[in-house]
């Protein structure tokens, strides 16, 4: 048994920190970095890359919508063809760094709402994983199990790795539960904990509606911008590790 | 003899269009492609390419300062370090493209004040060729022949490009003569062919004091932004060919 | 009978030059100028003015979503609140070039994206009239007459302006026809005349489904970004005249 | 006697959040907020605004160069028309969010390095100072007293705001020092203090050389980005009152 530990790093932008980038390094196997669309610029990529290369973690790209005013997060509707070219500019200029550090890019996630709008959306999902495969048919593609971003990936031939969240209620259907229903956060830590574990272990959850579901599991996507953050993950490994679960990079075992 | 033509491409942004890419490709050797910073976006990058492909022209990054509303044509003083940045950043962003296509990246040459700013100083040329260098060595470097960029090129081990201007007059020191002062600008169009012609064939022009100085010509810039342009590379190409001129990719003979 | 004729102006950006300002400027009598989010920036937004002054049309703010790459087209999922801020900061940008130049902002006209999702949702048009109501209770809402904005500017208490579409088919419910459809757009020229003269006399048109329906008109969208588009305004000109309509700006009648 | 406390604030932007604006905002009594070029966004001006009005403090425009990236610290050389144009849309915008709250603009004081530039140009200042007189003559212009923006300022007949620095050495000519000359940080709290109450009380600072000078003081800037920085205010508040130094808005006294 094994898994991957994934967080969003390299947030920053310009004068502006976000995150607690170097404490979560440690604690992580693949960083998901910003790419100077939904936040970041080159500078910030930059230093980022040395941290993810000095702690001998992996890196992803973390593609974004055009808008840093709104972090990425707001939904916007733009053609297929603009899905592919906005996924195949920021991976191209994330990987230079990469490149410049003697690194070799591992995968790539989504991030907000260009994430959840790829994992309802069969044509748009298809044409981010299409300039994921024009770029570099050995990338990873991370994604909800469930969504349609993982779907494309597979029927394109590209390696998917399933991404779970400790915090997140689950519909039947492998679906998060939307943030605004009630029992969409899991709040309480111990729950939380075991959740993911359980998640690991025998690849099951308990939907929101108290059914078990299967649910696939490879990366589990933990947070770095707090203290509480970063207490939680230190437990989520300890957890791990004494049920025999190995945490290692998506490469090592996908 | 040989001589490579390059003009800067790709400079339309979103709903603008700038410049007459499908006219000028035809007529040039290499081109200089914007990289989203000082103009351009994903969307125009992705065509550009394409269009570049079909004509089986060479593709340089021509990375600007990020100034999109003043067209990477205003000074700006950045740090050496960002320098470094936001030339690696916009070389991985077009590669992205020309990977995409199979095809591969022939040089860079930096845009407008970027470019002007490093020919006068040496540390930022050394940062921006370091940019180059790490990403791949293979690149040519596209530079004023008397410039700090070229100096730097080739200190670092690098190919350099020496790219010179038929519509421009030239000081004793090879350098370009202030557009502000008189003479600086080449308006007569035979003088102008004379001029870029002696370039190639005897590395002679005469400066704006009358005294014919050397230079060293690897590529001529042209402008693809009207008809009257168009007119002057057609011309320009004739009397290349006429005089046993090769108009070739920088690539096939450096 | 009397009628305005507004035209989207002051959508150059940069280096980047967008329509025929001076062409279509005298023959318009509103003027919706970009306020730089969508198009324009602070030097084009000066120089839009100074041109309508010089030409003693009036001038309306064109507030669009924060997206220069789509050209404020592309829906974008804001907050009540954040379309709110957006209009307020737009509107005030652009009327300190009018404040400077002794002139007084006539209407606010939301653009592209902006203008068609307000058109249907009641809480995202009330924020955007009250935007406007809050910075001058005396300006004109130009929208859809059948749209959402229209109706939340008059509760209110806004002065709001009908504004129709001479090349544009509409529905029974006076919504325009989606430009997917089959007959959405009017490309004869004489029916889109009669049409819209119909319009401003009988206050009628007829529906896609062959019904007559009624139509309120205060403005006519006429465009700039051709010599096709400006002979077709100098002929509507022509045709409203001959027929005894006075055209004149918004602020002289509403 | 009598001083204005002024401090830079609303510099967040989206999901970046810089400075503590609720902390500093009870401690001063004139609050510089950025106008979304530099730092800043519509809904960040909004809030800023409300909470500026919520202590009874005045509020002036502080705008930036057109770079977020470098916070407009960078110096840029832009035309005097553009410098006009960028200053007079920024003062617009955000007065915006003033008039939609009742209140009135106090003062503009330039931001970073558009403050840097036009303190040594006389024709850069001449445009700012031209924007904000044709915006609004009853506005103050905040400047280093022995600057350009100053001098240019009080030519037109506008009314001018000296500010001071207490943690900056300043040269015999009323210049500050530069920062990366040694000494040009005031470090020693109490020294920092006591000089600054000197200037109010006596108009006079003992300049880099050990001379003393004569110095203006209308207003003094102070930073709220940091625990240290808001006890330094908060004794300086005592330190002047302790005086009998009154702390009140410009408008009160210019």
């Amino acid at each position: 048994m094994r898994v991957d530990l994934n967080s969003d790093l390299g947030e920053s932008f310009g004068r502006y920190t976000l995150g607690m980038d170097s404490e979560i390094i440690p604690l992580i196997t693949s960083a998901n970095v910003a790419c100077g669309f939904h936040a970041s610029d080159p500078t910030v990529m930059h230093k980022t890359i040395e941290a993810a290369k000095a702690a001998g973690i992996r890196v992803g790209a973390h593609p974004g919508y055009p808008d840093l005013m709104g972090f990425g997060r707001r939904n916007m509707v733009v053609s297929d063809d603009e899905a592919y070219d906005y996924t195949l500019y920021q991976i191209g200029a994330l990987d230079a760094f990469l490149k410049a550090q003697g690194m070799k890019l591992q995968h790539v996630k989504p991030h907000g709402a260009f994430y959840n709008m790829a994992a309802k959306d069969p044509a748009m999902s298809e044409a981010i994983c299409k300039a994921i495969k024009d770029y570099d048919p050995e990338l990873i593609v991370m994604a909800l199990p469930s969504g349609e971003l993982c779907k494309a990936a597979k029927a394109m031939g590209l390696r998917a790795a399933a991404e779970v969240f400790a915090d997140r209620a689950y519909e039947e259907d492998g679906t998060l539960v939307n943030r605004k229903k009630p029992g969409a956060m899991i709040t309480d830590e111990n729950e939380a904990l075991n959740r993911v574990i359980r998640m690991v272990k025998e690849q099951k959850v308990t939907a929101i509606t108290g059914k078990d579901i299967d649910i696939t599991v490879d990366s589990i996507c933990v947070h770095g911008d707090g203290v509480k953050a970063l207490e939680f993950v230190r437990k989520l490994r300890e957890g791990l590790t004494k049920d025999g679960i190995e945490i290692k990079p998506l490469a090592e075992f996908l």
